[in-house]
């Protein structure tokens, strides 16, 4: 079997050693009290990195079913989805499918949700639930969170969804002091476990909203989530694996301090944004709105990017990203996020270094 | 860190360190080469284990969310669920919160699901989609599943929807020559891989009748699967350690031959019924019904379950389970699937022997 490359793709991304064997404990009966204490024992630290006293449920699906599960949840009349890029339009679509009437705002991918588009939407009215994704992977944009929160919040009944999927654990985000309702996210992103797990985080107000869905179904359900994290459960049976591989995280990053962790993060980001700037690229995202965990780069230079991406896999053993969707090869990305350091971050820049010569 | 027991309860089951090893392989970006590759490999050998040549969708959730999907995609008009424990009786709750009309044959827990029944019901009118729980894993009951199946192929336009869960791998199922719509089931079970993902094998006729639904949703939408399929690949960001696991399970299984294996599970299962009879206990399951995976014991020795379940642990560090729902202390279970051999399986009885003297 070949060496795999080391992932610098923005997701999945590379998985600690230490990791991969806490993932294989002994596997557990999942209604039992060996089970019970494995959940509970990342809910402590889960909530305090996501700034909140509510349960963390734990979510056998990547967030593609949570975002789906929310929508199925809360939305009775009709969901605004503000669309910036490859997964917040598909939530637009998914939402359609899941048989709810829906609106967006749309902005051109590489451009930036703002609080007036957003106010200006919901004036129209009949909406009772928003989506956001927090930092869009496909165009390397951090949409203002706060900002589009208080916006959203001068309307009344208003469910917020929000997915954090590659920005949780490596910004701040205080799900209780932002005040939204639905917070969810993978876990193979910063959070740097393979994928196969997504975390929802979901307010009393979203729990009461819930009830008035009759057809939300059960896999996704969040008050079968509630009624089993009383026991310290799941509704289904979870990914005990990736629960294992949770908890060992967690630690890590309680250790790290998660101050250290968002300095971190934002330092091997800035070390990526030098080398963009070296070479005469550009970020795709506007200044001020870019993701701390990825760098969409804008391929100005008209480099040959897929050769680009063969080339430092080839040499290097090192896995980028040739861009996603429309602005494939228009972009390429850079992760940062999980467990890359100043030195593993400069491990991919001069391995880049090595290569661009030949694409310049 | 205790030593966790070995479980012999009726899922999750024990797993192989070889299992672990493969699931611990580099993780993949999940939108390329290395990924489809791996995709591609486990699909001849499911393929021929379930006797089928349609894809083997890789599902990242456990069965219930296969269980709801199947239903969101499939029911038009009214689904039929066929009830006879846990889990079946739990599929109606969930078609009805799925929003879909619902109705059911339920008989009591211990009983078989007959061709009759079914029948009798259809004759009603108005189905257009019926679920079946091939092997209940909470009573122990293997319902005939080929006679069944005729039966309903009796009426027009139903869609039947098998769960084999408990069964897939450890007994026969021709999904080709049954001519079943959709089969589904977890990997927690025979297939002996930790909890985290599911497979689901749908029909041309499914597909056709899944255009009609315009509410299925995305994350467990047939078509994203299919056509996903059709580039080695899954909709959503796929359970990766599972996926390898999986291949590696697929292979020793080949490797065994599939005739041996079902006559494993066959010996370890008769051994067990041995050990039931020896002790004056009965099935709880009527004869020529039970299941070959697992033993759901009748506890007409009125024994103290919870006291024999707990010191079979602390005396031989093994996991065995104490009935399920309604039948919790009525019946307990011993699982013979997945790894276990007659020597292994032996190991158990044993341990139960030196045991169950204080309890009788």
């Amino acid at each position: 079997m070949s060496t795999k490359p080391k992932l610098f793709s923005p997701g999945p991304v590379d998985v600690a050693p230490e990791t991969y064997a806490a993932m294989c404990s002994p596997t557990i009966g999942h209604r039992g009290k060996d089970f019970e204490e494995l959940y509970a024992s990342v809910q402590p630290g889960l909530q305090e990195i996501a700034g909140t006293t509510r349960p963390v449920y734990l979510n056998t699906a990547s967030a593609w079913g949570a975002m789906e599960g929310s929508i199925r949840n809360l939305t009775r009349k009709k969901v605004l989805n503000l669309c910036c890029g490859a997964f917040s339009d598909k939530w637009y679509d998914v939402s359609l499918r899941c048989g709810k009437e829906a609106d967006k705002v749309q902005v051109e991918w590489g451009e930036v949700i703002t609080p007036d588009l957003v106010r200006a939407k919901l004036a129209e009215g009949g909406f009772d639930t928003v989506t956001l994704v927090h930092n869009e992977t496909s165009t390397g944009v951090l949409n203002p969170l706060a900002d589009i929160v208080k916006a959203i919040r001068e309307f009344d009944d208003i469910m917020i969804i929000v997915d954090t999927v590659s920005s949780f654990s490596a910004v701040p985000i205080n799900v209780d002091e932002l005040g939204i309702d639905v917070m969810l996210c993978g876990v193979q992103k910063a959070l740097a476990l393979p994928p196969g797990l997504s975390l929802m985080i979901v307010s009393e107000a979203a729990l009461e909203r819930a009830k008035e869905l009759t057809d939300r179904g059960y896999y996704f359900d969040f008050h079968e989530f509630e009624k089993n994290h009383a026991k310290n459960n799941t509704p289904s049976t979870p990914a005990i694996p990736h629960i294992y591989g949770l908890r060992e995280r967690v630690e890590f990053m309680l250790a790290e301090g998660m101050e250290n962790r968002f300095a971190r993060h934002a330092a091997t980001n800035a070390l990526t944004h030098e080398w963009v700037a070296k070479h005469g690229f550009k970020n795709f995202a506007p200044a001020g709105y870019e993701s701390k965990t990825l760098t969409c780069i804008d391929n100005n230079l008209e480099i040959d990017v897929p050769g680009f991406v063969k080339a430092v896999r080839a040499k290097h053993n090192l896995l980028i990203n040739g861009g996603y969707g429309k602005v494939k090869g228009l972009t390429f990305r850079l992760s940062n996020m999980g467990n890359e350091t100043l030195e593993t971050q400069q491990e991919l820049l001069d391995a880049l270094d090595d290569v661009i010569p030949d694409f310049l």
